[in-house]
């Protein structure tokens, strides 16, 4: 069987493609007014992008969004024009949104942002993402989360193994939120800066101190 | 400034769109006749995602093909079917098409085919390419490309550093290609096999155990 890279087309009313549609209008609104929220009117994903390609210009780390996937169905060519994509479908993704290297390590994480002030809702996270970071810490990877409550500003990044554990648990019955301090009693808390916007290797740096001592890698 | 996710979008008449539009037309040939070429009709990225879904499957390693980037302009959502993209373009990447984690290391990679029989043409690698291996180099991930000379049927897994180097030296007025002897002399070659189709982390292993030498890590 050749597993052609085309994969499965998601469903019109499923959270993902609800998820993609709303990045799509966002970026659309984003271009046209420049700082409506706070910090520089940027959201989670544009802050990790700006702290990512501070992290690259000063050679401290290479991490990088992974690009949509698309399913391309039919191509345009106009003559003198670049090429124009005129039928394509989103397509499921099968990782989380950002991997990368630091020092050696490989680095991969989902970033997620919610309007509570209370806790923070499981179903935020798509199952494939959360079986991508269980295969990716089983190989030993650096894998957490970064969470930003917009409304209190307040930014957590948490280890992967703990937002897997209590995803699986809400599959079971169990809760399907984690509570704000819960998750603070979890994570490592970050407070967004200038430069970077958002310093989350500092949480990065202690979650790998306290994965070597675990692992004596 | 913020930096918005759109990127630089790429010319109609480059080096970059031309393997774009070929991927596409090949993806839509592939898809009617199933075994055309040896090695069970399979192209050496149709084999490279084969290989990975292998070491998926059996917790070896994580390794995906990154998605093309595709900067989309407008979605129609009719009803009771799914979205349909209707204006997109093709972007620059900023990164080789293959990334992932293996035993706690950080694996990164690009692949090329050639029809030649005496020599790879470096102009196949294309400057973002070879920019982001010597990024991920400085961060020590374990770095490489895997070449294919598609009518000898013999797979050359090179590291990194040397591809940079050639790459460089090419552009100082250098060589524009490396000889076969050359590049088998500093390479592992591999064989194309059944489970996983390329098993390329054999080579992966010796990279590994020859950087361990060198960085005493």
């Amino acid at each position: 069987m050749v597993n052609y890279p085309t994969g499965s087309l998601i469903n019109f009313n499923d959270g993902q493609t609800r998820d993609l549609i709303n990045k799509t209008k966002n970026k659309k609104v984003a271009r046209h007014k420049d700082t409506v929220f706070s910090d520089r009117g940027m959201n989670l994903e544009q802050q990790i992008n700006e702290s990512n390609n501070y992290y690259l210009s000063k050679n401290i780390a290479v991490v990088h969004k992974k690009p949509t996937p698309v399913q391309i169905v039919k191509v345009d060519y106009p003559k003198r024009s670049r090429a124009v994509i005129k039928e394509a479908y989103f397509r499921q993704a099968s990782t989380t949104d950002y991997n990368g290297v630091y020092k050696g390590y490989y680095l991969d994480f989902e970033a997620k942002e919610t309007r509570n002030k209370q806790s923070f809702p499981l179903k935020n996270f798509h199952e494939h993402q959360i079986i991508h970071l269980s295969q990716c810490l089983r190989q030993q990877g650096i894998c957490f989360t970064i969470i930003r409550f917009a409304t209190l500003n307040r930014y957590f990044v948490t280890p992967a193994s703990f937002i897997v554990d209590a995803w699986y648990a809400w599959k079971k019955k169990d809760k399907s939120s984690i509570s704000l301090i819960q998750l603070s009693e979890n994570s490592i808390e970050i407070k967004s800066s200038y430069r970077p916007t958002l310093p989350y290797l500092q949480a990065v740096d202690k979650i790998i101190e306290r994965s070597e001592v675990k692992n004596d890698r």
